[in-house]
């Protein structure tokens, strides 16, 4: 197994000269485009680490599952769906007119970033801090990993660059979408894009999901597993950005992905992956990362579809 | 395994009569609301069968992975994908829209109306006989079952309510996005719509997907497990219309449905699923058949997600 | 006058050379880029023939305002604004997908091409036969011209390069808003576009236009005053494909193009207008027939906006 | 001429029952329903009064073409045409949608929301006082009234309803055609709509896009004739929302309306029409003042189109 990830690792890392870095927000622009990590946690606790497994990136998009599950268990299926569907979208992940075209102008699924803003204000907790509490708490209970924590300089660099997100926030508000604070929302959004993580961890991650909600690490179940499997779903449909349905044929596992670089997989009683690399491609995935993880999907026959 | 597929038939049939039997069609409006058949067929070919499991409908979109892989095998993944997307879409259907602003105009997907007509359009079979020819083939192979035919009252009805995928025909040629005779192309599209077919029927073509291209009841390979775990991803991510995305958080089956009342489900390495019932929900999906497929990924623990 | 309009001939047929002529029918592009003729008549019988006056080119989408004015007279304003709307559009003459969000898919306006369609299919004459002898008829009226015909080339050109079309028509059909026989309602509408005309004949309709009906040259009244503002509106706000806007900025005359290169101009109570010069903008419009009605709008004082 | 404008209040006046009062900005559902007032400035200065003439109300979208007048004379049209474009279209006025499809996502026309939002930004004056004074002096001259200003209760409400254009100023600014502090660029935007306004005031103002930018009043020369033309253009094809096709066909004069109820008429070389009446149809015009505009048009022959 850790022969395997190595050669994999030496494989999929000559990959991430074909990608760019993500530029709209210039503190991500700083990303080390030669750091690439790769770690597997399995469901009985093992674990392999390989290259920069370590190195530290923000979560971006993969924090969307953080609190999609936090709602998930909070607020119960039904009133989330409410509030977002779970239609997969050929759409960019920042794309306003699909919420003007179709009443009841409800974002298509919580994985594009008006779904995740809508997710983020429908938290019981009152307030930007409480809120974040709430997910930086869940996030260090997935990752068992207490020291988790915000990557400053991008959060401010984040707020700064937020246009396209504030336009979003301010429509959904406008059809009633979306209630509440709206720098309050954006707030803790922007702060839960820029929590700092890294490959090991995303792989712990991916594990608790793989194993129904139970940490493999810390032996504690930390959601539910109907939670688990709501969010397996729905990153299988929806969680690669609009190159969902080509990663579902060429790799076929749930997964998530973040324009820092990182991808989260998961895969059902098995194992979860994380592996990061900044260069990313036109659809803002990681380019060594997908190949990282097709090559995992074939030599450990870890295909789910 | 026989008990629990009975309760599971006795309980999803009550749910047909919140449907509605697809009426677009003249022909299909004809349906009978009551008719409800399961069946199972593992991949060491016991098979469980179940209520009307030979009750005759017609495949409808289901036909869409048959001609699917038979493009698969036959031009090969980068030519299928070069003319239609992988992309998973929250349009409806048969929507135009999406293909107008996108380009290169390409359908997002093979399994929408469009994209199913494009890979019409490539078989490298010439001639309107010829194609369906080798799709009937193609279709029997896959349901071990000689005898599969068309439904000529079906397909005359098709052939005479079809403004839409007339329009969609022409104005994917009008962008260049396909080539050929249009009558020749939907002729072909609305024959294999109307192919005859049963429950018993759509769970061995369900479990030679899920055996990787093996059908275990006529033991024989059928297709490369390449084109069917390519048919099962595109299946998860697109195979229910726009209820795809709910579909995989409530059930999580790679799974296709028709307006005929018809649902297929694979279980990679497990199982094929057969189940029909007219009445459909508004999104096109037969309800008895949600409920049952849902019950069956619960109770015989086969969820994939 | 002959002298101001012999000097804007001049200037205009030289911007010429900046428009490319339409391809996208074949026989079109068989058109004499250098060809350029301007005519004058103005209410009171008086006319201006300049360059090419006489070179005959086919009306194209100048015909729509003939088929529209026909509708008007026969079916009255409250019939044929049911079936199609009078809102100026953004969107390219041919474009579907505004049919398909805005229910009730209704056309935006009559001088689209899915407009134009509605409006041949809601005319009172049975059969394309007839429906295009009417047309003929009035067409021939509006210019005071026996021998206006069809130019059996470019029709056939036009239908065998209709691809667009069709898929507008049968769209138009699936969701309700045309009703009818395609092929004929089609027919009629590529042989009204193949109407062969001159710069003289689009002056004499111009005016009639201009002269609310009353045709300057043969003393007949050939349509309503009413029918004639209604027309005059439309191509105020829609005649100019998207580039309707920019000519009202600009020019500020009721006016119709159509990408056989002419233009017919009307200016209530004063004249009409009637230019051709084949090479476009991108737009669709005659390059020099647009410089022309510019110059005309300001040497001649007849600004109407 | 006094008592044909009599009889056309008292006519219209009724119509006002079918319209309903704009009630999303709290402080306008507080207009007087039953308020009704017209007035006439022709070139020669005569005025002709009538009804609640001198009713105060706010300019709303009216104010729309004040702004693009200032930027036309401060900045000329080819800089202005470079941020705005000259097309009318089929969306409402508050869509996002348009702009984000078409690259490069300029606003359609400048008197759409995202159109007028963008005018102020490129207005030359630094910062939101000195923006919204040399509009209210220009307003001031165009009126030849020196006491115009602004109604504060008014402007507190718009900036508190005012999600949809927040959206829409982000949104401009996230694709690059909006530069500027936004909060500066709304709070002008939000002031210009509430300046207060009566029937007598926009009839001058009329009057003097009418007279080529003379206020024949004051007898001073406020913008000059280019200028007037162009607005009194943009008017006529996109000044009534999406009720313009319409109103040019029915109406035929170049106009601006305003949810506040008033509309501005303006016929060149004769005269400008001011008229208001709070209720409005579903696209926002008034109804009653749309009946006295049909009535004006047809009686006092003013009918440009």
């Amino acid at each position: 197994m850790k022969d395997i990830l190595e050669e994999i690792s030496k494989r999929s890392r000559l990959k991430a000269t074909e990608g760019t870095i993500a530029s709209y927000i210039p503190e991500l622009a700083k990303a080390d485009p030669e750091a690439f990590g790769l770690a597997v946690t399995e469901c009985d606790g093992s674990q392999y680490l390989s290259g920069n497994w370590d190195h530290p990136f923000t979560l971006q998009s993969i924090s969307k599952i953080v609190t999609l599950a936090l709602a998930l268990e909070e607020r119960g299926p039904e009133r989330v769906f409410s509030s977002v569907g779970t239609s997969p979208t050929a759409d960019p992940f920042n794309s306003i007119m699909r919420l003007e075209m179709d009443a009841p102008h409800r974002p298509n699924n919580p994985l594009i970033n008006s779904g995740a803003i809508v997710v983020v204000s429908i938290l019981p907790e009152e307030g930007r801090e409480r809120k974040i509490d709430a997910i930086m708490d869940l996030c260090r209970k997935l990752m068992a990993n207490d020291s988790i924590d915000i990557d400053d300089r991008v959060y401010r660099s984040e707020k700064n660059t937020s246009d396209r997100n504030r336009s979003l926030a301010y429509f959904l508000r406008s059809v009633g979408s979306l209630n509440g604070d709206i720098e309050d929302i954006l707030d803790v959004y922007f702060r839960q894009c820029s929590i700092k993580t890294c490959a090991k961890d995303l792989s712990i991650m991916g594990a608790t999901f793989a194993c129904d909600g139970l940490n493999p690490i810390s032996g504690k179940q930390i959601i539910s597993p109907s939670t688990a499997r709501t969010v397996r779903a729905i990153m299988t449909t929806c969680g690669m950005y609009d190159g969902s349905g080509e990663f579902a044929v060429k790799v076929g596992i749930p997964a998530k992905s973040g324009v820092g670089g990182g991808i989260l997989g998961t895969v059902p009683g098995r194992m979860g992956i994380g592996v990061v690399s900044p260069p990313l491609d036109e659809k803002g995935n990681s380019v060594a990362g997908l190949a990282a993880m097709k090559e995992i999907s074939e030599k450990l026959r870890c295909r789910v579809l």
